[in-house]
C-alpha cells in the first residue's frame, strides 16, 4: 500500500479523499499541482506531504521555475506540519542537478526511518492500542510512524489489537487506518472519537500511540485534532501515550506549543459528509485541523534513533546516519 | 419546535432521522408502531421516548390489546433510558379509561418540569457552554432539559454561547441541536467530538451541561456516548459539568453505574453516514450508544426541584407537585 509514486520523471498521488470507496491515482505534473494536492488533502500526513513537496521542488527545478517562488508556494500549502519545511530546507542548498536525487533520497529514507522507528517502538506495544488519524503507509513514504510501530509490533509477533478513532471531521481513522489494518490483517476495531473515554474505562487499552505534525523543542506536540483530548483521557486512566516522531518532525526552532501555527480548515468539512449536509445551512463551525498536547501528558517520543524525552538530543534532523544515538 | 403530536386520538412523530434535510411526520397508529419508532430512533431523547411509550400504552388500551404484553414490548424498545420504564409504571396502576389521560398528563407535565428545571439551571450558565447530543424540544415534550437550561438562560438575558458537540455516530448535535439553536437565535458553534479538549484549553467554555438517560442512586450518570470523555476533560480544565436531570430519569432502584444497562447499537451507524460507507466493508465496530460518568466528575444535578447532589432527597419521581423541595 502506497500513496506516492515517482518513476524518475512523473509524480502520481493516490487521491485519499476518495478512499475507501474509490482508488484513483492523480497525475501531478507541476510544482503548483503538488502544492494544490497538499492544500486540498489529496495527500496528507506530515511525512507524505514532505515527500510530495520534495518532488514538487524537483519538478519546479526541471521545469526551470523560480526556485524561491516554488519553495514559498509549497511551504504555504499547509502551515502546521513542519516536515514540509524540513524537506524544502534540505533541498534548498542543492544545485539544480541534484534536487531530483535529493527528493528521491527523502522518499527512500522515509521508509527506512519509519522501519527504524517501528523497531524501537514495537516493544512498547502489547494488547489494546488506541490511535488517531492515519499514520501508516498512506501518511508516509511507507510502513508508517505510529501505525508503523503497530505494524512492527505485529511483525514481531505481539498480540496487538488496534482501536482506531474515526477522526472526524476528515475520518482518516475510518477511511484510511481501517483500510490499512484490514490489508495487513491487523485486528482493528473502529470507534467514534467520543468513545475514547468509555473504551479506556473498560481497561481494554494498554497504550496509545499517535503521530505528530510538529514537535516543539520542549516536547509540546501538535497532531491531528482530538489528540489532546485523547492525551487527557489517557492520563486520567494511567495509560501511556507515545508519540511516533521521525526527527524530521522535531522543530528545534520552535520553543513550545504556543508557537506552533494551528491550521483552521473550511466549515464544510464539519457540516457536510460525503457531500451530504449534516447540519443546517449557515451553521457556525470551529474547525482546527490540529491541536497541541503539552509535553507533560506524553510518555515518550519514539524516533528512528530511540525513545526520546525532552530536552531532546542535539543534532540534525531527519537522517538515519547523521543523528546521535542515545541508547 | 416539537417532535410528538397527539390530537386526543392519533399519535404523530417527527422522523428525527431525516433532519435537518427533511421534515416528515410519521403516523404511529399502534403500540407496536410506537415501540418500533423508539427502537429505530424515529424519536429519541429519554423524556421523548417516555412520552411516546405512554401514548403507545394508551393506544394499546384503546385497541383492547393485552396491557402486560404492550408494557413489556414498549419497555424492551430501548434499554438504557429509565424514563421509558418510569412512564409505563406510572400508567400501570390506572384503570383502562384513565390511561389516555395519564399519558397526556405525562406529556404536559414534561414541558412544565423542563421549564422548572431550566429556571433552576439558568443562573449556572453564562458565557461559553459546551453540550452533547440533543436535549432540547426534540428530545422532550418541549423546551428541553440541558438545552432547556440554555434556553432559560437566554430568555433571562444571559450572554450564552453554545458549543455543540456533533455527537457521532448519530450526529444529534449537528442535526438537531444546531437546528434548535438556529430556530431560537441562540448563538451556537458546532464542533466535532474530538475538538472538546482543544476548545476547553482555549478558556472559551465556562460550563458544560448535559442530559441523562439514567442516573443511579449514587449519582453515576448514563448519557449519550461521549459524555464521560467530556466529563474527564472538564475536570482536567476545572470547568463545572452539570447534568440536567428531570427526576423521572433518577433510578433509585439502581445502586450505581455498573448496574445501568448500556445499549450497543448496529455497526452500520459508525461505518455509514447518510447511507454512504465511510469505512471498508467488514470493519469491526464497537458502538455503545451511552456511557456512564461517575458521580464524582459531576458538579450538580439540576432537577425540576432544584440543584441536587447525592445522596438525593427521597420521594417519588417525575411530578412537580409530589416532590420535596430542597431549596
Amino acid at each position: 500500500m502506497d500513496a506516492i509514486r515517482w518513476d524518475g520523471d512523473r509524480l502520481e498521488l493516490l487521491d485519499q479523499r476518495l478512499l475507501p470507496r474509490e482508488t484513483r491515482w492523480l497525475d501531478i505534473p507541476t510544482w503548483t499541482a503538488a502544492a494544490d494536492a497538499i492544500r486540498d488533502m489529496v495527500v496528507r500526513g506530515a511525512p507524505a506531504i514532505a515527500i510530495t513537496a520534495a518532488y514538487g521542488m524537483a519538478m519546479a527545478v526541471r521545469a526551470g521555475a523560480n526556485r524561491a517562488q516554488a519553495h514559498d508556494g509549497l511551504l504555504a500549502a499547509r502551515p502546521t506540519a513542519v516536515n514540509l519545511r524540513w524537506a524544502l530546507e534540505r533541498l534548498a542548498p542543492l544545485p539544480d542537478d541534484q534536487v531530483t536525487t535529493g527528493a528521491e533520497a527523502i522518499h527512500e529514507e522515509d521508509v527506512a526511518i519509519n522501519r527504524a522507528l517501528g523497531a524501537w517502538g514495537a516493544p512498547l506495544l502489547d494488547g489494546g492500542v488506541i490511535t488517531i488519524c492515519n499514520t501508516g503507509a498512506l501518511a508516509t513514504g511507507g510502513h508508517g510512524t505510529a501505525l508503523g510501530m503497530i505494524r512492527s509490533a505485529c511483525e514481531a509477533g505481539k498480540d496487538v489489537h488496534v482501536y482506531a478513532l474515526e477522526t472526524r471531521p476528515y475520518l482518516q481513522g475510518a477511511r484510511l487506518t481501517a483500510v490499512e489494518c484490514a490489508a495487513d490483517g491487523i485486528p482493528c476495531t473502529l470507534i467514534t472519537d467520543g468513545m475514547a473515554g468509555a473504551l479506556l474505562a473498560t481497561g481494554r487499552v494498554q497504550a496509545a500511540v499517535v503521530g505528530c505534525d510538529r514537535v516543539a523543542a520542549n516536547g509540546d506536540t501538535a497532531n491531528k485534532i482530538g489528540t489532546y483530548s485523547l492525551a487527557v483521557l489517557c492520563r486520567h486512566h494511567d495509560v501511556p501515550l507515545y508519540v511516533a516522531m521521525p526527527t524530521s518532525t522535531l522543530d528545534r526552532r520552535c520553543p513550545d506549543g504556543a508557537a506552533i501555527p494551528i491550521e483552521e480548515r473550511p466549515a464544510q468539512e464539519v457540516t457536510h459528509l460525503a457531500g451530504t449536509p449534516i447540519a443546517p445551512a449557515g451553521t457556525q463551525v470551529w474547525n482546527p485541523a490540529f491541536d497541541c498536547t503539552p509535553a507533560d501528558l506524553i510518555t515518550g517520543w519514539v524516533t528512528e534513533h530511540g525513545i526520546w524525552k525532552p530536552p531532546f538530543p542535539p543534532g540534525e534532523s531527519g537522517s538515519l546516519d547523521s543523528r546521535p544515538r542515545n541508547h
